[in-house]
């Protein structure tokens, strides 16, 4: 049995102490003081922790089963879902027009990083239904909004979307699932759809398809691709779940984990579906939720990396195993705690150091999309676009690694299923894939984020780096741990743009080829330039006197670790990057 | 449904034309021209792919069960271990004298990679009953090894390694498991086991339990622990199994992977043992296996790995999916492969570059192991030691990344079962863990190994690569791309040698704190040597006008990405060992 404690204390200090959201000028910013934040996440962490976390082994064991056409959730889900819905916890970020609470997304980041983390297969039955939501509520027409949307909004109906066809992944200009036109206006949608999560499910009236599929007279490739909106059950006038729509759950898939979400094969059989949004304009509607829904995914990847650390810290100090080589820490017991083991040390500040950081990266991108939706601030908006692929890559990635680092505390234990540490790794293992594998966002990155709007985001986040340092330059504490390794780095990440942009007009393929590791150096030096905002709010805490010294102290410590020993990774990223194209592109396919 | 084809090509390579085996003054070695290893390979390679690569899967899925008190092993186990065991592929390297075949380690190594890469979990009955077979052949009496070793060589009847308890996992001192002596010179063996691989099964008679267990008079912690050897059946005077001894499974382990092999708890209630080797000496009994054990476990690490990318490599060209960059490669087809995808090609060649160099590391370690067995050399010895814990370490963290490389080719089409690719990731896990976790071997490593022979070993190590560097200086080709990168990466690993003699008498935590990044730093140094010898093998073939040229220049290819790409990482591991112990430890326990 897994434990679970929502990290209130940290997420209060980065919207507080770095972020200061109370101090913004933003619409609904306002009421976000310490008081009303703490009271919402103390109050999500406990559904978290008593209601969710408790259900999470239940949901990898039992997983989902297809009996006569539907899917059943695992034991507890049904009920676990109708109070996290009664509790408001689906509508927090929700337009209050349809029912929701209205509140910023950085706070619907922070309650979901809870949620996530607690139960990850669970989660994200509320966590598609928010995108379909968010599609909807920036496409639909009026009346689709008043028809789905305060449905969703409660969830008592649950969204999905439908991209990925068994020959058509990343490239959805192959997608073959059809639309016809009818006389009222309806289309028929006709095709198979895989790997759609949450694609049914026994704890909702209905589920709103959200479906790609291509109308006649497109074009060829994503230009002809159209988005519907396709209901399990038509609605009636009356606005309740009324015909069996035509489509039906092929199959469920049997995951390497999220095993309680079920992952539908869906067939649409001449199903009724509506145009959402402009005709032959579906990638583009699919698009501007691109970003939430990726940052979404980065989320997943430190919220259970997260939950696994905090499994794994509890093990290291409890497990009684060898004896410090500086003299017996616990001299009365048979042996001293893992914790005492210079490795073991290791292997935690390696995760707690990146999963601060991460946080911190990941909150500030809620903010900065709050700034572009909330003011219209197109500055927010294009850096929160450059960094939404490291967010979702790196992220993932580190957060596979976290996991894999916790499972390893617990040695042979960590293999055992029972002990809850395969679980993590195996469900955040979906986060590298999904919502565009981790290979794709590099190719975002550095094919159309980094020359967006002339490179504007880019320079933009140089500037901040560089105006983090000036700030801090006279504080000597700061300057040898956090400035200084911050200016290495972020030298390397300007170097790495430099040598783009000479080769990159003579041969494409080296900016390719260097794509993965921009990207990861691109997210340590983010990560580097959290921990020095983080530091620089702890001394600033620190010097003013605040009562929870200990909490300051150890975030400069983990900070200094950060910078120490996780920032020079970016020499490495930047010497492969430098050695172009050739070495990756040297082989005949048949060499392989 | 996965691949496996026995890359015999590239073991010959390694064999002949970079260790010349054939050319060696060992005995055994004489007949292992190219005729003799590639009939041995080929033959290997049959079995593999045929008969344990098809129960890969269903071993997965079925896994093992336990009814009545006795572990039923998934269809077709039985049928194909009777294969493996009349095919004489149990004996290879065994002692003729009891039934084996009496080839060098080398070929036991190689034959092994071929056996484990194809099935994991199959190949581990054999692995255990090996380790057991070279405990008894070291340690026994003359009766015990007539009695039990004959049998063992055949895998008639197979055997196991009792180490771990439930509170006693590296810490072996605090094991509870008792011997209590018997007027008869036997013992009586009271206690419990837990993750005991292959601990009890349908496919051999009677299973030989080598069990840790203090006998009275030893003292505390691991001085007072000796080995037994506990029969799942009493022996008869006849040779045959007779009575069933008091011991039973309490227990099958569920766990993350490697399904198809019975992971036991295995209690002992007053069974008859005998002790193996001297009374309290059981540690060192175990220890003189060890070396030959992880690189054992080594080994799976490259081998499920390299499966693994076989398939990945296989997908990469039949998958179609975008357009390349430079122009469409595939212009009939409706879009290009996934491998003209230069971040696919990055993914690839990570794995394939690691891969070759691992199969070369290791190999050249069983040729160390019989220079030590069959010449007595103790600079052999000494070096195998140094390496042992780096071939364990090293490639079973970069073979757990490789596994998940591959799966990540497979975009969420890896995330599925029935795809396979997950079951690579899942059973190359435990390889991180078993038989000593990395950290463990880190320790090993830094805390012993360095030292060892007054830093011998390591100056060997040194030599060796300074050697190789000034026998190709004049080799401009190699100059460049291998012996430059590979004097640098020395240099960093010298530095770090350097950095612990300076700092370790200093604080003890300090060379600990770095150990994990030195195990890493040593192997890519490793792999980096062997990369330089394999290329200047190639380079010769090439001068010399081989007929394989296609085979040659894509090793130097290889070669170069590893160099180029890889070994820059030495830099990185040297500043995180750089930092010391400060930012390790800075933290108290309450703060994780």
């Amino acid at each position: 049995m897994t434990i679970y404690n929502a990290p209130v204390r940290d997420i209060q200090f980065i919207l507080h102490d770095v972020l200061d959201i109370s101090g913004q000028d933003l619409p609904g910013y306002e009421d976000l003081d310490r008081e009303f934040t703490d009271a919402i996440l103390e109050a999500a962490g406990k559904v978290a922790s008593d209601v969710l976390a408790p259900l999470n082994a239940v949901g990898d064991q039992q997983g989902c089963r297809l009996e006569n056409g539907v899917v059943r959730t695992p034991d507890g889900f049904k009920a676990a879902f109708d109070q996290v819905r009664e509790g408001g916890w689906t509508a927090i970020d929700c337009d209050p027009e349809y029912g929701g609470q209205g509140m910023p997304y950085v706070i619907g980041l922070s309650v979901g990083e809870l949620m996530t983390a607690s139960n990850m297969a669970f989660t994200m039955y509320q966590g598609l239904t928010h995108g379909a939501y968010s599609a909807i509520h920036a496409h639909g027409t009026d009346g689709q909004k008043a028809t789905y949307l305060p449905k969703m909004v409660s969830c008592e109906w649950t969204g999905t979307m439908n991209l990925t066809e068994p020959h058509a992944g990343t490239d959805l200009g192959m997608l073959r699932t059809r639309a016809e036109p009818q006389d009222d206006g309806s289309y028929l949608i006709t095709g198979q759809k895989i790997f759609i999560s949450a694609g049914d499910h026994d704890m909702s009236e209905n589920v709103i398809h959200l479906v790609l599929a291509k109308a006649p007279g497109g074009g060829e490739g994503t230009k002809g691709i159209s988005l519907f909106i396709v209901p399990k059950y038509l609605v009636t006038e009356d606005g309740t779940p009324g015909e069996r729509n035509k489509l039906s759950v092929g199959n469920l898939e049997h995951k390497m984990g999220i095993h309680g979400n079920s992952t539908c094969v869906m067939n649409y059989d001449g199903a009724k579906g509506w145009l959402l949004g402009d005709l032959h304009k579906g990638m583009r509607a699919m698009f501007t939720m691109m970003n939430e829904a990726r940052i979404g995914v980065g989320l997943q990847g430190y919220a259970v990396a997260d939950a696994a650390y905090q499994n794994a810290a509890a093990y290291a100090r409890e497990r009684l195993q060898g004896r410090a080589i500086t003299g017996d820490a616990n001299p009365s017991g048979p042996a001293d705690p893992l914790i005492v083991h210079p490795d073991i040390r290791r292997n935690l500040m390696d995760q707690k150091s990146f999963l601060e950081g991460a946080r911190a990266l990941a909150t500030w991108c809620a903010h900065l999309i709050d700034r572009s939706h909330l003011a219209n601030d197109a500055e927010a908006e294009g850096l929160v676009s450059l960094l939404t692929p490291v967010v979702k890559g790196f992220l993932t990635d580190k957060g596979f690694e976290t996991a894999v680092l916790a499972q390893q505390v617990f040695g042979g234990h960590g293999y055992i299923e029972e002990q809850g540490m395969s679980q993590f790794v195996r469900d955040i293992r979906i986060t590298m894939t999904y919502e565009g594998a981790n290979g794709v966002q590099a190719l975002d990155l550095v094919g159309r984020k980094l020359a967006a709007e002339g490179g504007k985001p880019m320079m933009r986040f140089f500037d901040l780096v560089k105006h983090e340092i000036k700030t801090h330059e006279t504080d000597e504490e700061l300057r040898a741990g956090f400035l200084e390794p911050l200016k290495t780095a972020s030298k390397d990440l300007q170097a790495a743009v430099m040598f783009f942009m000479e080769q990159g007009m003579k041969n494409p393929n080296t900016a390719l080829a260097g794509s993965y590791d921009f990207m990861h150096l691109f997210g340590h030096v983010a990560l580097g330039l959290m921990w020095t905002r983080m530091a620089a709010a702890a001394r600033s805490a620190l010097t003013e006197g605040a009562e929870d010294r200990d909490f300051f102290q150890s975030k400069l410590a983990t900070g200094r670790y950060y910078m120490a020993r996780q920032l020079p990774m970016t020499a490495t990223h930047l010497a492969r990057i430098r050695s172009g194209a050739e070495p990756v592109m040297a082989l005949a396919e048949n060499q392989f």
